[in-house]
């Protein structure tokens, strides 16, 4: 019995592992964290965005979102705009260094894992999600509050706290 | 197809989260790393045991063992003797010390999974190794090196770095 568990602990040691290295060296590699770069690909995407919008596509909460948009703001990776009509609203827009950063950001492993799980056939999908969930059961982690970003630590850590 | 992704990513960040939060947790609960704490309960269970056979039981490199037994004897936790007969053989036991913050550690999420997942049928078991291991793949994680050990970081760190 020991040696099946071991077999499950060793595969999540390694997705855990590999996430890990991923974000270090995306830390390393790039200017940008995995929460910053699916909020600028979404936006550049769109051309223009509102935050509300940001927050649906990309499922993070409102309060992360804004304080994704301050980093990035500072960074001079977006600007922020009101509306000239709606002045409530206010539309964030990738500047050069924003589209420039984004390219050369290398690929995330959260895409890799996104086209390669699309692939599948349907009922691997549903086994794959129903093992998780199971495993998730197994740790009580069913009600930790989690948006799907492949990512270790906080979702709006600065990147040199990676 | 975006939201079976997503429901994928959900769980596996919930994994990843409460991993992170139970080694953050443990750093300031206890004194011992989840490695540490493993190696601690074999060789209390075994009374003394040899560095190599604690290498196979917890399943880590004889290198990382090296480096948690320095840590351990450092700490005072266990210490180390040459066999009378066979002086190339050292064992490993534990001080007073040692049986004492084991003692008092709090119960290791790694239990906590092998013991609900030594309950599940055995269908379901392989189910929950047959996806992680698809996910894994996924990651291009299938070959990295990982030992079972349900812990972010490095294994041979010390508690002061969680």
């Amino acid at each position: 019995m020991k040696n099946r568990s071991n077999e499950a602990l060793v595969a999540l040691r390694r997705i855990l592992k590999v996430t890990e290295l991923n974000a270090r060296a995306l830390a390393q590699q790039s200017e940008l964290t995995t929460s910053q770069s699916l909020l600028l690909q979404y936006v550049a995407e769109q051309e223009q965005a509102l935050p509300s919008a940001i927050a649906r596509a990309i499922e993070l909460k409102q309060a992360t979102i804004t304080v994704l948009l301050n980093q990035l703001e500072s960074n001079g990776f977006v600007t922020r705009s009101r509306d000239t009509e709606d002045r409530r609203r206010v539309w964030v827009r990738l500047t050069d260094a924003g589209n420039k950063v984004l390219e050369q950001s290398p690929d995330l492993l959260q895409s890799r894992f996104q086209k390669g799980f699309d692939r599948l056939e349907s009922w691997e999908q549903s086994m794959i999600i129903t093992a998780l969930e199971r495993i998730a059961a197994l740790l009580d982690a069913k009600d930790v509050e989690a948006a799907p970003i492949l990512d270790v630590g906080d979702l709006d850590r600065l990147i040199d706290d990676a």
